[in-house]
């Protein structure tokens, strides 16, 4: 029997993004492996750079599996970046020591942009070798994510001094050429869906599209130049693989406002950001999509107390799971660096705890 | 017959805020008076540094005008920042040269915390000086608004590391000891309060209460960090001066989830960013408030003609004005400072052209 038929011994997550019963509601944090880890920095300092460790399957596994060790989470995401679609068209992805992503070239000129292909996804090997050897070790213990920038995300940090304090240069682009903007986000999406079937094939379970910075587009432009080119992705992407049925996620940061259009693009769920009250966004949408979210990552620096008081309040806010579930715990951004790793410790027990006593309530 | 007298030749502004009928829809702009017109630029240097422009009266009266003299605004506002108030208290504002504002001391102990007073007014009268000179100056061409910063937001600015990325020091203050932000908060918003009473009382026609960082807060914490002391502000204005109703406006930056509680605080109106659709808000609470906004600023950096189109876009978005109209055109946030003025002078007209032929369809 291959290994990606070992069988799951904790499919909580999965029911759950399907809106099936549960016995407590699953949880998992976006960037849960990475920096607040002195384990993961160990692995970053070996692997000499970011895209070093993110290359390399064997040390990707290794991050990807070590908060699982630490924490009762309920599914383990790939570790890599956002950003590597771009990286495999050429632009050449890095990253300066406290400082975000940069790219050594970026599209500046109407026919560089006109030039951008889909990339051969043998470029991004490193990627589906990681999936395939993380499913190996994880061997059923927690589904597997896998997950890229959406079309929209990707073009911001792509078009030179696209993720500027105020999106100067891609906005001027959205309103003064619109039609290079769509040029670029159809090949994105092409190549976001051809990126994350891939991932599928290789061994991931579910899959999560992150619109990191679709929140920063006016009313109606994110809906052309985000939403639309996400329906495309999510509607090229593999339902099911190996007879498994593979749900997607999608996540807005700053979307909650089109919450009942998102929901509307046929993923299985919605991620939430902390601003979005969960309970209204349930009562809003919870009748066709899961929901996940969305404690403040600035919440895991109280007391451990008033840390369980907040996770408490958040699952109460859900409301009572009945026959379907649907909700999956989740910070509403990724962890900070800064993080007590025995905040997370309070947080993880704390959502498998109370959800299981409200559901025998 | 005192200035403050002086028959108000265009009071469309007014009438809109108070949603009475008004024969076109009136427009200004957030930080119309700016580093974007090379003739604020010039008075900035010869003041040598921003707060001593805003502190000298004459060249404050100055800036404020100079957009006037440009474009058809209906609207002046006071020249200034939103952070006098902290450095009245003792905090030592000042502008580093392309950063933000910075505080010389800020609230590091609950020793500090616990020792705040609301300022002395006193300290403040080269702010009230200023309202009077525009008056004086603007001799009834249009309103003049006075502002502050929201209690939330000036919290921000105080607590060291306030305005840091992912607002990690005040939000750990939220979390962890909700007790000294409440206290804080409590006093910011009686000196706010005091503050635009006293602008009022100096010449201010409307006021406007800047939450510039509320929408960083979660769901719940919004409501009780930043809402409710918003709520205190405005139950505590003048809400009249001289037999002359004085209008309010509020505006949370990234607030468009709470919308409807945010219209129900008491105040005339209510700003938008461009997240907001602006039909979809006046449907949603047109009948309560006056709506003002909402272009990206980003959208000037287009062609004039897509200028006008954005801005029909948004006047259609509104809706036909029936016997009330209750818009105030505006963007969703400041000018950037590269825009170009004449890009501005499209939109005003722009604004005056369409939403008159609207009416009259």
């Amino acid at each position: 029997m291959s290994f990606l038929n070992a069988p799951l011994q904790n499919d909580t997550f999965l029911r759950a993004l399907m809106r099936q019963p549960t016995e407590y509601t699953p949880v998992w944090l976006m960037r849960q492996a990475g920096r607040y880890l002195p384990e993961y920095r160990d692995v970053r300092k070996k692997a000499g750079s970011f895209m070093a460790l993110a290359k390399n399957p064997d040390f990707a596994t290794e991050v990807t599996i070590q908060p699982l060790d630490r924490f009762k989470l309920d599914a383990a995401i790939l570790f890599s970046d956002i950003l590597t679609i771009p990286d495999a068209m050429g632009l050449g992805l890095h990253f300066e020591e406290g400082e975000g992503p940069k790219f050594e070239r970026s599209l500046q000129t109407e026919d560089e942009i006109l030039k951008l292909q889909v990339p051969d996804m043998a470029e991004l090997t490193y990627v589906f070798e990681a999936v395939t050897q993380i499913r190996r070790t994880l061997n059923g213990r927690v589904p597997l994510i896998g997950f890229s920038g959406s079309p929209w995300t990707l073009a911001c940090y792509m078009v030179k001094g696209g993720s500027s304090k105020d999106y100067r240069t891609v906005k001027t682009m959205v309103y003064k050429r619109p039609d290079l903007m769509h040029h670029i986000l159809r090949i994105n999406a092409q190549a976001v869906a051809h990126y994350l079937n891939a991932q599928i094939e290789a061994g991931a379970q579910a899959v999560m599209v992150f619109d990191s910075w679709g929140g920063v587009l006016a009313d109606g432009a994110y809906q052309s130049f985000s939403l639309d080119y996400m329906r495309t992705v999510i509607s090229l992407l593999k339902k099911e693989h190996n007879g498994i049925t593979i749900p997607s996620i999608v996540f807005t940061k700053g979307g909650g406002l089109w919450l009942d259009q998102i929901a509307d693009i046929g993923a299985n769920a919605v991620g939430l950001d902390w601003t979005s009250n969960l309970g209204g966004a349930r009562e809003k949408i919870g009748h066709k999509v899961a929901l996940q979210g969305n404690l403040d990552p600035m919440a895991l620096f109280a007391d451990h107390e008033q840390i369980r008081q907040q996770v408490h309040a958040l699952l109460d806010s859900f409301g009572k799971p009945s026959v379907n579930s649907g909700h999956v715990f989740n910070l509403g951004h990724g962890i900070s660096q800064f993080t007590d790793p025995d905040a997370v410790a309070v947080l993880v027990d704390a959502v498998h705890e109370y959800s299981t006593l409200i559901r025998n309530k």
